[in-house]
């Protein structure tokens, strides 16, 4: 039904018909692509008739579409610094909420603070199809914002208008399965970037049996996930992420599984970064596989911990661990090598109990950096269990020495976790977890441990590593 | 898939866990309804998890759908009074930006002069089928702040907020017929206020042969049109309504229409109230039936005139249209009175296309009051006929002596003609409206008209008069 | 997709590439419609490539659905008496079979044996649309065959045909409510035949609530509900009609219903008389509603008994119920008549067990002649209560007194209960029922009932009778 | 909707009911597999109510499905042998038709000549799922067949009734693309043995730019295609495979293709051989790209030559290509290898022109042997031209020296050419392919031809071959 009104434009003799609105000007007189964009920019922001408005936002659209990344920069700093606030119009709104500070006043003042850039791309949205062109623009956006201010003001004024066209109340969640169109499921192949997936036959296996896949979609962006998570249905917490990529345990029968474990979350959009998704999505896919297994008792994450050697090199150098030697750090073929490795086992597990649950060597609190963590604890999630040698890739070992945790999602107490979280920094934790802390523990087995590092053989040759794309623990 | 949160909560022992977190007060404790609402609705603002924020919005929801009319009022003034803007961080934030007005102070105006109000209905959108009852909210805020200068203003600034999420690029065009779903065509019937639609079979008549509907929906509104518009294709411009609704040429094969007549086009949902529907839909249906039928010609409307009678009431009352008696005004039943009423179409089809084109009695302008007009002027139509006898209806003759205006819409001036009318107020006419415009012709016609009246022997009983049920002229 | 190719051929010049085919004879030159049929049944029945074949059948259809009623007649006539078997083939087909009768002369023989006019239909269903147009045909086949046995013959062999493609494997069962297309709803209107549907309000309140309608559909008429069955879920047995149609328990809420009622089902198209749908339908539907509603512990109908008063005047004209005055028999109102009519309950209720269940008055049994009763018990129901005053329209008191009856289908019996009807023509009754038929009591309650008819006042009056369309009893 | 009637079996505990129905033996009484499913068909013919026939239908399909391929043999055969027509019946129905030979006794015969088998099959299609099984019973009865006459018969029988079920009105066209269901896709690759598709970047190369790909679906088996067609939509005919599907123009802009190439035809069911397929979704296809590109002015084939190599070699080996050498079939090397293979292009075409057009040496007729020829010439194509290294992979080089050939429908000269080559094999040639025809040119350029390769110089090395792989030509 949507026929693009651009069809029409065109079948009118191209955009003549915009040249002539921008000053009588020919598409050639106006200085480059760039300038073009700015001056059909003002043209949107100006028209008050809104069947004109959907012509004009067509128009713009498609030339965004055409800039090149550089140029797309040059109209994205114009944005920025050229289309803010109406100050001179703001400053009369601020003086006239010192005359008479009231509901009414403060309204106005909204409404001159907000920058004409939100209002330009609320247009631009008039036409079919721009609200993806908006969400790569803020991708755009983000990045630049690392080193230029407006930008960046630009990016968080966008994010807020975003969050309300995301609003929860305007996603779908959907199931998806082989009966999904093959374009939606390219995307999962190309999004998922936790645990990536190498062909069509891979992302099979991510999908029937016992495996699930839910994803967010917005009507505006249709067969366009947003973001998407992957489960798998068991019947005990998985330790280990190769089983499950392998599918090793797809033909089990569904007859009763107890467990759901969420084993990879992935956003697709960088310019939807700082808008709640991951937190809703999750909780909706907890509520639709009770009402599909009702024998499900748990639910929880097999997660990457992708912060964890980073942290331990910190600490290490700054003193904090003084017993690990560092040959530990430079040594992660260790890992690989069966029973040598042993002994590492649990003084890492013991740190990284410590990284992800935010405590001091000495019993204190810090903060828990790892993102993935963040995300899962202030979820409402408890740390539930650390578990070794679980990700053998050359990616869970360079982040984790292997090492992945899961988090565990219990409907009754999510409320107070994430109180306790974002309010005072506290992390629940399993008493499996709390057995890891207990801090005399911890250096003696750290320091039982570097005593054996020191005297242990270094591997001679690397001929006995496993191929490096294993997924699975000698 | 979105299995409603609320299934789950009420899962889980309906909502005491709303009310241990309304600081363990029991249902009971709560001083009614209305409060509940207003303390969950603070709830709802101050929650930091979005996971628990979809919980409250359902149960606030499920609440304010329970209310009472005169609860909900008061709730709403409460909402108008108690969730404006926080002025003492507003206070701050002014000061700020006159020590230094940019943008990012200017940014942060901006969010702190927002209504609590519209954050919490941004919120409130959080849970499923949300959307509805916020528009349904703005119509009952629409109606108390015709009193209530506060509540107008939250329902301005509602307006606001549905204006973003209610974006053409959202709206999803759609053409109803008798395949569509028995609830959404039902809708139809239930709103359609121009010409009402009797019952299934009537309404089965303006859908198929050569009859057409459209609708806008919104994604999150499924099966609930927001508006619609009804078409005859003919074979010439429509003068009368009376065989376009009784169908009398449905069965005209469709090989090659050159007109399409919009007869009708009606809002289903005044919570939507300012937020533009109308313009874009009619600009969408041309596309549409251009593609269909590559044969059409024309596109025009044939409009009631709702103001004529009232305007021409007030122009006799202060005397400047004085040579027309007041009797014309009482004796509407000279209309149906055959060959009697002949003399009046001349000075009333004068009069009306003075009244529509905005021109005075010595060629003056003024502004264009009539409802209907100023839509169509304003969306860019030309004033094309006005037609003597078209509507007899007793809410036709009521409204405007039968009269009805064709507004027709000519692709290449709409833009123009917009502007010059938004602009300067002027009104795009056609040279047969022009004509009936040359003062001296009009006055001559009147005079001469308003002699016969004086004399012309008055229908000495109603028996002459036809049913008033009539849609046919005599 | 599936454009037709009729377009195409009415692209190139209509139907001249037809007349051409049948013998360079124009359209005029051929003797009529009729003839122009035929002879392009025969041309289709020649046509060796299976695309032209298609473009035939596609004349032929069109030209079929223009034959006035007449015509249609005399169309089939020739094709029962012109497109028989071709005889000497199958009489060749026949000596070879006699000469060596094996499984390949056998398979000779039946395909020689074929009426043309079957492999005619089989090749008119190529054109898309073609299958409801046999079935409105093979409706005409059985009104003719009744007075002629040669198109009798042809509509057995199409009901075959018929067979064989509505076959339950292509059957949908579907839900039919609020939602569904108008188009679809309208259909149940129409064809509703045992408790009429007024208006869509009607149609609404047997759509929603706990009332539920399912129906078969063929997915080469789609849009076309082939037979439906109105299922009411309640908490007992029902014993009348009246609340179930005008839906006073609608509102009752659906947590655990414990009955599904079956209050009535319909075939849509005479066409498919005779091939089995119904059975299926009503098993379908079973195993949906325990799906759906695993509360549910009995599925029963409540039937009308549409040949009780036919048989009882009968078996009074010829002497069997000797003791029942015919007074009763003309005396319906008597039903209405309050109290009056309590004394006929009994001796009617015992007679209609005695119809029902196929017993005679001295305990030997007879044929169920009932069709609705013959079409559950062959289901393998079981004939469970008898209800009075079940149904008071002037229809249910014409048909039967205002009885009607409940079926049960019990699931574990419903293979016995099936047998034993089909084979040794037993009926499965209930203990309620057994009682009913105990001889002395039957002949002693009637014999008092009469002594009381024949002293009761009648009625003076008939302005004490209720308005004939009271669904209540009084 | 559709509840398996087998979910609610195995509810009930399993198929103990079934067993009991079989003579109230247990599972393990019955002899074995194939003995329980001959046991069960026997039920299921004699099964009186349709109810529960589903049931039983639904039982034999599992029981059928789990068979081994040995198993599956013996069942079959088991059908073939056992499940004939009634011989008995037969034979009185054979003696009633020879005393009264009429429409009814001919009714009769034929009735009582169709195998069980085949009643069974039907029986069998109640169950949702079945029409895949048959399919796959029927492409199993065909292997079978060609060493069992009774197999034979009974595939045969079964291809009439899956010819009436797989009839057009009841088939969907349906075009493939990005958007389809993976599941569907996943069944081209697997299908396409025309040109294989390697993988999923090949296969989306095969579907959108200037690609279509569309097939036929039976409602009974959704998503799975019966036969798909692959076209290229293009400025001129092809005259080589390679740029088709390396996609070489695929970005060539849409807007006004003139010519429609369809370059692989494939079946997806050995069940479904014998059953009209390809000829209607040519025609279908020609139909839907004509209405979405009207500028189409040619639709053709680039087709393989199956068999052109083999009947070469034959015609050598008897003498009737006598001035050939043996030395070039030998050698399809030299095709590849550049200029020296020149000299072969004319007698090679000229030869193959004569295969494909059904033509001896000197000048008389012969049976066109070519399987695909024959499929597009009975269409009512027109042998257009051969193209010479159209197709240089192993297998076009094997097959047919890397010739192709470009058959060309007509619209108006489909019928004609049809009958043309049914009626008396008259092969339907443009003049280009007439040209090649001529007898002394023939004979002239292989004279030459052979004379070049007696004294050409062999290829001493194969290291100058191209790739196996190779698409293009030198």
């Amino acid at each position: 039904m949507n026929a693009s009104p651009q069809i029409e434009e065109r079948a009118r003799g191209g955009w003549g018909w915009l040249w002539r609105r921008l000053g009588g000007r020919s598409e050639a007189a106006l200085a480059g692509p760039v300038e073009r964009c700015v001056a059909t920019a003002e043209l949107l922001l100006a028209e008050s008739s809104d069947g004109q408005a959907v012509h004009i936002a067509t128009a713009l659209s498609d030339m965004l579409a055409a800039l090149s990344a550089d140029e797309m920069a040059l109209f994205l700093q114009r944005l920025a610094s050229a289309f803010g606030p109406d100050h001179a119009r703001l400053q009369a709104a601020v003086n006239d909420y010192l005359n008479q500070p009231d509901g009414a006043s403060a309204a106005w003042i909204g409404a001159a603070a907000q920058m004409r850039a939100v209002e330009l791309l609320r247009r631009l949205n008039m036409t079919p199809g721009a609200t993806a062109l908006i969400v790569a623009l803020r991708a755009e956006m983000l990045r630049l914002g690392r080193s230029e201010a407006a930008v960046a003001l630009l990016a968080e004024e966008t994010r807020q208008l975003l969050s309300s066209w995301f609003n929860r109340g305007f996603l779908r969640a959907e199931k998806l399965d082989w009966q999904s169109p093959a374009a939606v499921l390219e995307s999962i192949i190309r999004f998922e970037s936790v645990h990536a997936i190498d062909d069509w036959d891979s992302l099979r296996r991510r999908l029937d049996g016992n495996r699930r896949c839910f994803a967010f979609f917005h009507p505006a962006m249709p067969g366009v996930p947003l973001i998407f998570i992957e489960v798998a249905l068991t019947d005990g917490m998985s330790d280990r992420v190769g089983p499950i990529l392998d599918g090793d345990d797809r033909n089990v029968p569904l007859d009763a599984p107890t467990h759901a474990m969420f084993y990879s979350i992935n956003n697709c959009h960088r310019g939807l970064a700082g808008i709640s998704l991951g937190d809703l999505l999750i909780k909706q896919v907890v509520l639709d596989l009770r009402t599909e297994f009702p024998s499900l008792k748990s639910f929880a994450t097999l997660s990457p911990i992708p912060g964890f050697r980073t942290w331990l090199t910190e600490e290490c150098r700054i003193g904090r661990v003084s017993d690990l030697p560092e040959a530990l750090l430079d040594a992660p073929d260790l890992l690989h090598d069966g029973g040598a490795a042993g002994p590492l086992r649990d003084p890492l597990t013991l740190l990284c109990a410590r990284y992800l649950s935010g405590r001091t060597a000495n019993g204190g609190s810090a903060t828990v950096s790892d993102p993935v963590g963040r995300f899962h604890l202030s979820n409402g999630a408890r740390l539930e269990r650390i578990n070794w040698c679980a990700d053998p890739s050359p990616k869970g070992v360079r982040e984790s020495f292997g090492l992945m945790v899961n988090y565990r999602y219990v409907l009754d107490t999510i409320d107070a976790n994430h109180r306790a979280f974002v309010g005072d920094g506290r992390v629940a934790i399993s008493s499996g977890v709390a057995a890891l802390l207990d801090p005399p523990s911890v250096s003696r087995r750290i320091a039982r441990t570097s005593a054996w590092i020191k005297t242990a053989p270094r591997p001679t040759s690397r001929t006995t590593t496993p191929p490096a794309s294993s997924r699975h623990c000698p």
